[in-house]
């Protein structure tokens, strides 16, 4: 019988009216989380309610992808939002998708911010916090983010549960942090690789880095992303991959 | 003592970042149900969260004023937006303003549409049928409107409650609609008459319209706008008069 | 000797930000006309700046596609604009294209209304005349449109040159208007017969109309659609079917 | 007669639909040069193309006032864009406000940077040298900013005429930097002060800074803030003291 688990987490809904660029079916097929956009870097109301019905049919958890307004920019952009303009609108994207969540029959389990807002509130104490206020002004709930992160620090002490997650197809430094995109190796691109370190990450099996050193990277939830030509057929491989050995794929809720 | 109440509701929260435009403060010391702008037409999370704040604070009511997507026409240009897609944006709305209602202790009690969507909803029936459906879609509770709208029609089918209002400011036609802003007179611009018209309304009496015939308007709630100079003024006036008048001035849900 | 001389022009630069629809590359190997998006219904600055650049290397004449402001709607929805703002709203879309134009040494040589705004000014004489009063703002040049719409009438008046363009993929009605989309065989899905109706049209030939009766669609353009799967293949075949048919594939500026 | 001359600049059209915030035709009645909004922080093609027809009018030169694409901020959140994408957006807003100059007889004279993009481009390279380039690809004009700034140096190296600005209403660092907006003293309240300060700069007379030293601020025009109550009073007053020091109150243009 398993005894090691981890969820499965993707971001979904990243259209936008005319556009789109997730296969949310798909993917909502493999995933135990969907991070869900909110309107702010992508997500219009339309594609977040299909989104969330897809996803409580399927017993998917939902969780509200957070971002800096910047639709042009698709969330990409560090923005110097004040703290309290940041909390105000964290909550604003958390209560406009729990109206979704809801109407399907369930909820927003979590909050997991996105793009540069994600890697701002790695190290920004002052966003990072912004962030955790916003959830609390919508109602605390879990947050998802990078272990060590000021993020998951900030959303302890506040009484949000942190869950550390971890990326297969991204290299790590030897002190915990991803490498940065531009550095060469920072993208794990063959799918046999991510496949291989996706296992050895939920069994808790120390990782190659960048800087030689392995490192154990302590992950609650595994990250795959959605936004690639072939996306699905690699999520499928790599819950198939953790289910061979004996991993259990399921939400971290649960 | 008192037999004969009414509920008086503005439009609040009509700023944008660093533009404001109605006395929140000021108004909510006189009205009994706060229209609060969601982020469509007008409204951004700090004034929404603020908002929500004195209105709880003050036990003023909370309705969401949804609107078209449409920051630059502040929600006056009428869009032909698909019944599916207008459901998603009023649920988007009023599930953004949750998220305020709730961190300040209360709840979203009713809806009302804004501006354009307000006038197109009277006579359309499919996007009145649409802001219903949104209005579920995020929880079934009071809808705000004309008196004979369809989309107080659609409203009372869907199981939400509908609640007619009356402008004491606009002029009236003999088939109890508002005369369009163009017609001479359409716009009631002194204030004794606007405040005695308060009064008949409350106790329905009969109002002369353009028209020359008198007009029984009924109504639960009285609009006072709070986007002109001397709008706090007025309320305030409004208000006394209808106290003096016996009428006892409260929320339509108490 | 060709007599006979068509322009092909195509809806391009139809992404915005993360978000591409359309190939604008091979597109721009066919056309001898761009309608760029402006930033209103599509169109980022970056993809505005490439699109023109490309085109200036081909010698593909550049026209602004010039949309309500509905990024959400990809401006599909009609809205109630006012007529000075939409003269102004269409002014500010070609300046801000005609920067990108001249950068790239050229210049904006037309404009053409997209979506719900095109479809708008065919019949409402209002908007047609504001479209057109914002071109002349920008500076008058000519305006392509649907044969007898209001807007041709409108840019004749001002001393924009109105130019009648048709559409191989549609149905025609036997009063020259589109089919309306809901309607049977309203789109012409065939390759082969959108090929053929092109030869026809540029021709001078009739077109049989859904309502039976042949028509003679008059124009001096033909547009080609983008943004579905294969547009470029189609485009390709289109133009080399109309040059072994005797017809110069020109700008209608040349 | 008078042998030292000065522009004055304030930030003018910085409402946006609905709402407004400066006095423009005031304004236009003092100032010399109009640093106009250009729809990205603030500024609607209407007011655009208004604010352009009384500059023109007046003589007043016209200044496209570029920022980042943040409405909900009013470009006071710094933005990491992109160098490439930065140039496109200011070359996209020169464009637009472009129309609106020539279709009131004039053209868009210079640029310069609004709120936190000024602020970034002091020091930061890669933006200062992206607004640059971007000015450049709508068509090298002079551009306005702090002396010393990375901004105006690379405004020089690229063949824009840099243009050094003072503020009379900032307190000053010794290094010539404006002294930080929380740093207590930072903003001079009192008008008079304001008034003596404009003369001690225009005569090229040293000020006191916040750190004691004296500073001789070298600038060739004066910015006067529009966006407060009593603006045009006090910028009517400034522009009396100029004339009765005999500084000749004129465009840098001239």
């Amino acid at each position: 019988m398993s005894t090691v688990a981890i969820d499965l987490n993707a971001d979904l809904g990243e259209g936008f009216g005319r556009w789109s660029l997730t296969d949310d079916s798909g993917l909502l097929d493999v995933v135990t989380s969907a991070n869900v956009a909110c309107g702010f870097h992508a997500g219009d109301p339309e594609t977040m309610r299909r989104v969330c019905e897809i996803a409580a049919e399927r017993d998917v958890a939902i969780g509200a992808h957070v971002a800096y307004r910047d639709l042009a920019g698709f969330g990409r952009r560090a923005m110097d939002v004040p703290a309290r303009q940041l909390a105000g609108e964290v909550a604003y994207q958390v209560g406009a998708l729990e109206a979704f969540a809801r109407a399907a029959g369930t909820v927003v389990s979590y909050v997991k911010p996105h793009g540069a807002l994600y890697n701002r509130t790695v190290h920004d104490q002052e966003q990072a916090q912004a962030v955790v206020d916003g959830v609390v002004l919508a109602g605390a709930r879990p947050i998802l983010g990078l272990p060590g992160s000021r993020l998951l620090a900030a959303a302890e002490a506040a009484g949000c549960e942190p869950v550390p997650e971890a990326f297969a197809d991204r290299a790590y430094l030897a002190d915990g942090t991803l490498a940065p995109r531009g550095r060469e190796g920072a993208v794990v691109e063959e799918a046999d690789a991510v496949v291989s370190r996706s296992v050895q990450i939920a069994h808790g099996r120390p990782l190659a880095t960048l800087d030689g050193d392995p490192l154990t990277v302590s992950a609650r939830s595994l990250c795959v992303h959605g936004d690639t030509a072939g996306a699905v057929d690699l999520a499928v491989r790599v819950r198939a991959a953790l289910e061979e050995a004996d991993v259990d794929v399921r939400s971290f809720l649960s």
